[in-house]
């Protein structure tokens, strides 16, 4: 079950009872979540590459948060009935492809610790794949019945276009500003958990102030999660997070660790100048490695990065006051801590 | 105008009316013509690569002839109004979604008589280009208030990806079969013109037959401009038609003078099986086109594509028998002699 499979990589040092709390949570939508799988399960398959480089993806997992998401904010009005299923569904297959023409795009090797459908299956498969996954979610999103959704996913998708647009622009650049970075991070990951909020409040039947609370949590949340994946990318165990160490910086991306080092060690940037020169398709020399992460280290970045995903974690939970009391919201609140306790 | 470029495109040896009859049809929609031309040149320009791909493809032109088929089936109605217009300028972008995210896929480094615009900008941005465009496309369908049309989009978009697949699974095979190759055709290219017919006949408040007759006649158009493409690749001046000769042999697709010649004649297939094994990215050999050319000469195969050509135009034509005698119907009865006539 998939928010078992996300308590799993939370570190046992966190609050000593997030463990309890996050069984209390997927307890409460265990049955939602299996039948969330059973519908993303019935997608066709077919032999062809294209089909087979989307399923390589899906089979994987993943953490199910984005549907998880739907699942929980639902569940604060109605019962998590057909539309919000497929509104579940769709959510992670629009995840699903844009990560697949993210690996195209940033030529990405590893994902979920396995080698990504693109080297598989090659590249051409995997925009058409993607291409396919995306049309299969608008598809349930206009068959749930709330047309407002679908406008609110087009803006969605603009501005995660957008953002890998900036990525890309920016792309073996050490001079991304805050304002740039934050706006990447909005767009690449919290406005797909914005929508996802705004998903399952409206399948829920919520009220409009109840429908905004949660997408300006959903909001958080999704910083909140990038910024920790930000700092697993120079900090995490890749046996746990799935993806090659330090595989943002090779692809050239500036991440919040890595700019808060810059701005208080000027002589970190020769090093960075150095990792971001180094060829796509060769590993990065250990050494090097090891030296910027001393210097993330020194520089208390990395620290700091952690502090700012716990602050916005809590600014999620503060959003949550307009609703009522009860399992949905303890439930919600529980959700925030998991970007900050995750290992991967 | 658009159309007036589709008639300049034309042989001087079709009937003898055919110049006349095209300028007739290009005075008829020369308005909403340039109503699209004005909605399309306010697509949002930056610069951003992943824009500047965009309307490096956009920018270039191309024949307008979807956007033709919106209006012209429109006009059997009502006017060319601003919905119509919206859906116009979208399938337009669908299209050109298509073709950049085709030329990634294929390698295609000519179009429109212009470097692609991934070599330009690169991979990356093509992707991210291509998902831009294919939002803004089904912005505009959802904008237009007509929902079925939006459906219909998923459809084609769903037949569209399909036919892309079954191209990539036997990109550099001979044994591709008849079957197959028209299933190939369909969904690459007459489902967008059976969908822009579709638009235009919702948009215009036409009754269910005549948008039926429609769409099968948008299926008869498509699938003649399809075979003369094919014609084209072999046998079409590169200076009129914008593309490299030979391009779509080259990335290992089957066309149809050559799944015909292959029928024909069973020594063209080592020729053909060395021309499929040139590497992608060195120009093919003078002498192997040449034979390869002569071939599909000798065993009539090039003749014979272009008369089916011209029966799925009369085909295309025996479809308006539903509509209403008047300068709409007369309209499309001239544009389905464009493909058969064109030679770029």
């Amino acid at each position: 079950m998939a928010v078992a499979r996300l308590g799993a990589v939370c570190r046992e040092r966190g609050p000593r009872d997030v463990a309890t709390r996050l069984r209390d949570l997927s307890d409460w939508i265990a049955d939602d979540m299996t039948g969330f799988e059973v519908e993303l399960e019935k997608l066709v398959r077919d032999e062809s590459v294209v089909n087979r480089s989307a399923h390589h993806l899906l089979d994987l997992g993943g953490k199910h948060l984005r549907p998880a998401c739907v699942a929980l904010a639902t569940k604060l009005g109605s019962d998590f009935g057909p539309a919000a299923r497929d509104l579940a569904v769709a959510v992670e297959l629009l995840h699903s492809a844009t990560l697949l023409h993210d690996d195209v795009i940033d030529l990405g090797e590893r994902r979920r610790g396995r080698p990504t459908a693109r080297l598989i299956y090659g590249n051409a498969a995997s925009v058409l794949a993607g291409d396919w996954l995306l049309v299969e979610a608008l598809k349930r999103i206009r068959r749930s019945g709330h047309h407002g959704l679908l406008a609110r996913a087009f803006e969605t998708l603009d501005e995660m276009i957008a953002a890998e647009a900036i990525q890309l622009e920016n792309r073996g650049r050490i001079n991304l500003n805050r304002e740039d970075y934050f706006r990447v991070i909005d767009g690449k990951t919290a406005t797909l958990f914005r929508w996802a909020m705004l998903a399952g409040a409206t399948a829920g039947g919520l009220p409009a102030d109840q429908r905004a609370a949660l997408e300006r949590y959903g909001t958080h949340l999704g910083a909140a999660f990038q910024l920790v994946d930000d700092l697993l990318d120079v900090a995490g165990d890749p046996r746990v997070t799935g993806k090659t160490a330090f595989s943002d910086l090779h692809e050239g991306k500036m991440t919040y660790p890595l700019l808060l080092a810059l701005e208080r060690d000027v002589s970190i940037r020769r090093l960075v100048e150095r990792l971001l020169r180094m060829p796509p398709d060769e590993p990065l020399p250990l050494r090097l490695r090891a030296r910027v992460h001393r210097k993330l280290l020194t520089t208390g970045s990395l620290r700091d990065c952690r502090a700012l995903a716990r602050r916005r974690a809590d600014d999620a939970i503060a959003c949550l006051a307009p609703l009522p009391d009860g399992p949905g919201r303890t439930a919600l609140a529980t959700l925030a801590t998991v970007p900050v306790e995750r290992e991967g």
